[in-house]
């Protein structure tokens, strides 16, 4: 059963369509949705490496609908068009401008496709429709309606759809901000009851951390949508952190793979294993690991209010007005007061925003009532996450002393149910990564 | 009344919207449609100007409509990337990626226009909607409910229209053909029931025939909707035929105008008069001139069946296996069999299809029955045109011993109410030209 039902679907009975989703896996046959982002269609040759994807998985029998992002640069291209119109765009403007991308991509997938014998029909936002509310320039999805979409894919034709954009109440194509492409595809699969969909992207999977810093790195076969989640948000850039979200609330299964792969080659690796990694329920995953990656997030800055009066509403007086000037922030730490009348509150925000946040708050001054600021821009937050974690004991002082044996200061700790994070001088980053990497047995 | 009602209006009375146009002439208000040409936004800085055009209507008062094409150049890329993808690709998916360039420069407009504080919105040809025919990548626009843009015109709102496009019957974008936003600016302005239709070209109006062939060639004050329509098909540019036929249909008054002048400065020649050409009824002339233009149009080729059977069906036989290979057949010339029993028939067809059209009629030999072809691909059809040649005799002689006693041989004469043609070699088309033109008073 699916949390938020704000997907139609063309069946509205659960009980019947999972009956069908059961049907299509007996079968052999699956419906899937498959993602392309720009620099897999950056040009007319990579669209052709794009279309030899879809017709390998239409010649093994399967429901195609792919979802497409804009050549590479022509966001950026259109994007700069509305900035030298008018510094102060509108975003409905900007909307019209900058979705004719994904328009024309999805037409020219949908005519080499044909060129290729393969029955596709390219379709825009509006058409679907694929609704969204009415915040212009970085809506949200609120309903799509599959019906239309899963007749054509019953009567065989591969469906290949604008990402990034929708119809707002109002009638205008409305985008989905930045990255939005991933969001579309996990949307669409939700609405037509996809059994997965695949991302196509630069990289060939989800890592243990970033194989840049540790050479040992591993790609994982299977991360839980929670996992993935703590990943997407703490900087492991695969996946952008609402299509997580969406997938894990709809229960989509998503496989992150790359599309520089030989279409016709063998799509599993030496072990047998599909090459990427499937993001999906905790149920499916096979062996479960206490933990399984280590995430960092530069661009950090870390912000100390000392002597704070503790009481009532002295977080509100702290962090209302940095909301209000739409600072972001992260990590929030503030301990029990030792003489129950002053205490230090500690956060992050973005490195961006750390002069205006600081500004912010001296502003503030008076209402918020505290000594000092104190700050430091050169900090990195590193994590540790495992859906294992919720059952393993002694997983953070693990954590702590392994920190420790480097000579590593620790600034501040938050947690979560399956997540440790720890705020560190920057300089330790790698070494930080590397260590905890081995600490918990990731190397390869 | 309008002939062809098939464009919806707000108000279905004609007796009720004349009254309204009466209405804002005599308060000094008017609802005018303005079309800009690729060339006239190619760029943010050509945008801007044309933004600054739009200002100066409205601020006049007017309600202004405007209808743009795509930025110089894009139409072509985006129409080689679909032949790059497939050389017989699909005319949906061609309209999906080829009509994004209007989509682009309308929301920039806007743009533009909001930042010089104008009230201005961007529609699609699906939002109005502007329903067409089904015939993807040359579309006729068959519907326009200008209601809904009415509305917004009432309530002060510059409507910013992508050209060129509309939605045909299966919901999906559909292009109106090559030139096709001038045939959407005269839609459009038939379905709000403009005071008028104001085309922004690279030209200052339409001329008594090409400047660069007379250097005394002179603007014309006003052309009636049939000799415009004479001239455009006859190789004067300036207006896509469709549109003008549209034009005459809805009785659009229609105003070529240059887009290049300073926005700013006066709107009226050293006459006092304004500076382009108005397209309109008959009735309208001031002064009906008996000839009003002399035009010409390169690129043809003659070809002549000697001794055909002269009997029913004949024209059908030859002409139809032209039609069969979509060879476009102008002049035709038949005449009276001398012996009642074979005779010749001579017609003119693109030069680029003059081989073709050979070789289809030698296909065809036997069925037709002829004793031979001939052809010439090295002449040009110069006409006189003019509506006042209705009412007065002796046009057409003139024009013949004007040629003669330049030595022109005629080739072949049709003739119209309102036009002469002559097919003549086309070395001698810059004299015919400049012949016809002093001949019939039309020097400055």
């Amino acid at each position: 059963m699916r949390a938020q039902p704000v997907w139609m679907c063309a069946d509205q009975s659960c009980a019947a369509a999972h009956h069908d989703t059961t049907t299509r896996i007996t079968s052999g046959m699956a419906r899937l949705v498959l993602k392309f982002g720009g620099t897999s269609v950056a040009d007319l040759d990579r669209i052709r490496n794009v279309a030899r994807h879809v017709k390998r998985e239409v010649d093994a029998g399967h429901q195609v609908a792919v979802v497409v992002s804009a050549m590479a640069g022509q966001t950026n291209k259109l994007v700069q068009f509305c900035r030298d119109a008018s510094p102060l765009h509108d975003a409905r403007e900007y909307d019209a401008v900058v979705a004719s991308g994904e328009q024309v991509t999805s037409g020219l997938l949908a005519i080499v496709l044909q060129d290729m014998g393969v029955n596709a029909r390219s379709w825009q936002g509006w058409q679907v429709p694929v609704k969204t509310d009415e915040n212009h320039g970085a809506a949200r999805i609120s309903e799509i309606d599959g019906s239309f979409l899963t007749e054509r894919l019953e009567q065989g034709q591969v469906a290949v759809l604008a990402g990034f954009q929708g119809i707002s109440p109002d009638n205008r194509i409305a985008t989905l901000g930045r990255g939005g492409s991933d969001t579309s595809a996990v949307a669409i699969a939700a609405a037509i009851k996809a059994d997965r969909c695949d991302i196509y992207t630069d990289v060939d999977g989800v890592y243990t951390t970033d194989p840049r810093i540790v050479p040992k790195a591993q790609r994982l076969e299977r991360v839980s949508f929670e996992e993935m989640l703590e990943m997407s948000s703490l900087g492991a850039k695969v996946l952008q952190v609402r299509s997580v979200e969406m997938a894990m609330v709809h229960g989509v299964r998503t496989f992150v793979r790359s599309s520089f792969d030989d279409p016709n080659a063998p799509q599993v690796d030496e072990n047998g294993l599909p090459i990427g990694t499937l993001i999906c329920d905790e149920d499916e995953l096979v062996e479960q690991q206490v933990v399984t990656g280590i995430a960092y997030a530069k661009d950090e800055a870390q912000i100390s209010i000392r002597d704070v009066a503790d009481k009532p509403g002295v977080a509100q007086s702290v962090f209302g007005p940095l909301a209000d000037a739409h600072i972001n922030v992260d990590m929030i730490v503030q301990n029990i007061s030792p003489d129950g009348k002053t205490t230090d509150i500690t956060f992050t925000v973005p490195e961006g925003d750390f002069e205006r946040a600081k500004k912010v708050l001296e502003d503030n001054r008076e209402e918020i009532g505290f000594q000092n600021i104190e700050g430091a821009s050169d900090v990195v937050k590193v994590s540790v996450i495992g859906i294992g974690m919720r059952s393993h004991a002694g997983i953070a002082a693990q954590c702590f002393s392994g920190l420790a044996s480097k000579g590593i200061n620790i600034r501040a700790i938050t947690t979560s149910e399956i997540k440790i994070s720890v705020l560190i001088d920057s300089a330790y980053a790698e070494l930080a990564v590397r260590t905890l990497h081995s600490l918990y047995g990731l190397d390869g």
